[in-house]
């Protein structure tokens, strides 16, 4: 049975699905606004922008949270659209959930910016932390969507630049496919509207300069190299087509010997967690998402 | 010619308007964010929670701003609704427009606090600003509908207890007249399908424990007396029914002797400025309030 609550997130995807393509990218941005709609605001967190190695960046600080402990948090919407604003809620109500601050990475969004701007932009902005001096121990990488393959690729490419891993990675919902090979698109093709193959297929096509980028790691993850990936924790929503994202992510990982949890959520849509503050579903998510990253975040004076 | 942009506010009022009586107050207030979608985010704003004299506040600081001068921010609502959040992106707009930070009053709302905790929350902020060593002239009161009777009444009350007059009174579609008395609410009646006479004598019913409160100045300003003032502009939209609210005040301050412009914005619904950042109409409208406030709020030196 599920909450009257958590149903705004299927009305929303269902509304993006009837509207068809909109007329233009910023018509389609304009509908960013909508998307935070369906967070609660989270009370007492403050929001501060900053710009961290050279990339803009919104601090969600929760009032009284560990200011050393810092979630980098990636915001959905396909490198396309979302930003920093449609995911503030979303990412305060997880840092203060967790107890810590979030830093949301405004990263450059295609088509202005295609790959490799989205991967460039977060690896700078964990250098810039670590270079700051908070520990690799201190932070984990959490992202939605787009954003969820983007805090995947991001620690392949610390490992592959010889920086070291964060304390943990959290995806909602992560893209991390370009292939598309998910069986999930054709079994969940009725109830997801909106992710549809063909739909993912013109995000790819409009983010890779070229076909053999399909499999380059730091667009689609599930194609890299997963040994020495900090612990994984990935949460995707049981209807959702992008469902075998993350569980074909997820195989790999254990198969690689990368400490992995995830979690199926039955009946539930496309970052089902954007309904936090409101839905007992979303908020179930979000305190195990706090919970499992809590006791992996080193206190600044054990590392 | 309106712009496409200020039809989302006509929108916005016909769906309320439309949807008649919601089934409950947590229903009604989950509606803010939907008003707050009218607003573009301003960018570069930050946003901390604080409190002020016991009262919540949320700052909003454009990166850049005089942080020595301070708009006092009074959302609107009806005193039943809207909050900081709804209102976080207007005053952030106003704010960076006019160079200074805004200091947003989370104070109580009815029904659970009736009149006049609205008003002791008012002052209570205003005199914490005044003990922080904020000067008078440093600090402008503003607001929307009820926010905008607040921000004249509070002016009225700190006169009243011996405290100085902030450096300017600005108000945006202000409800300051608490027995209804203004034709506007016949004459446009047919353009403005949310504020009629019928619903805001609902909510004074709620906002006042007697009929004598109806006049009194902390809570209907226009029946005050105005004498000593600070300067006061008013912006108000020709086609709201609360549109000789405005101009009803006006009168009664130019005959107090108050420095006081009013305009009256043809074709313009209530708030119309909510659109800031989207719709030029309101651009305007906030770069107005901009340019009035600016030479007024003196520099912290030369007070």
């Amino acid at each position: 049975m599920q909450s009257a609550e958590i149903n705004r997130v299927k009305s929303y995807w269902d509304s993006m699905g009837a509207a068809g393509q909109p007329a233009s990218i910023a018509e389609m941005r304009l509908n960013d606004d909508q998307w935070a709609v369906l967070t609660a605001e989270p009370d007492n967190v403050d929001y501060v922008h900053t710009t961290m190695g050279g990339v803009r960046c919104l601090w969600a600080m929760p009032k009284g949270s560990d200011h050393e402990r810092v979630l980098v948090c990636f915001h959905g919407g396909g490198y396309l659209m979302g930003s920093v604003y449609s995911h503030r809620k979303l990412y305060g109500q997880l840092a203060k959930a967790a107890g810590v601050r979030a830093l949301l990475v405004d990263y450059r969004l295609m088509p202005e910016h295609a790959f490799p701007a989205q991967s460039d932009d977060a690896i700078q902005v964990y250098r810039a932390l670590l270079l700051l001096g908070i520990h690799s121990q201190c932070i984990s990488f959490v992202g939605d969507s787009a954003g969820g393959g983007l805090a995947v690729s991001t620690a392949l490419r610390a490992r592959d630049e010889g920086l070291p891993q964060p304390a943990g990675l959290m995806t909602m919902s992560a893209w991390t496919d370009m292939s598309l090979r998910g069986s999930s698109y054709e079994t969940n093709r009725s109830k997801d509207l909106v992710f549809r193959r063909e739909m993912i297929d013109g995000l790819v096509a409009m983010l890779l300069g070229s076909e053999s980028d399909r499999h380059h790691p730091y667009a689609s993850p599930i194609d890299g190299d997963l040994k020495g990936l900090a612990p994984v924790y990935l949460q995707v929503g049981g209807d959702e087509n992008l469902l075998d994202d993350s569980v074909g992510l997820a195989e790999r990982a254990k198969a690689a010997g990368v400490e992995t949890k995830i979690d199926i959520f039955d009946g539930m849509l496309h970052s089902f967690q954007m309904a936090a503050g409101r839905a007992p579903e979303a908020d179930e998510a979000i305190a195990r998402l706090a919970a499992w990253i809590r006791p992996r975040l080193q206190p600044l004076a054990s590392v």
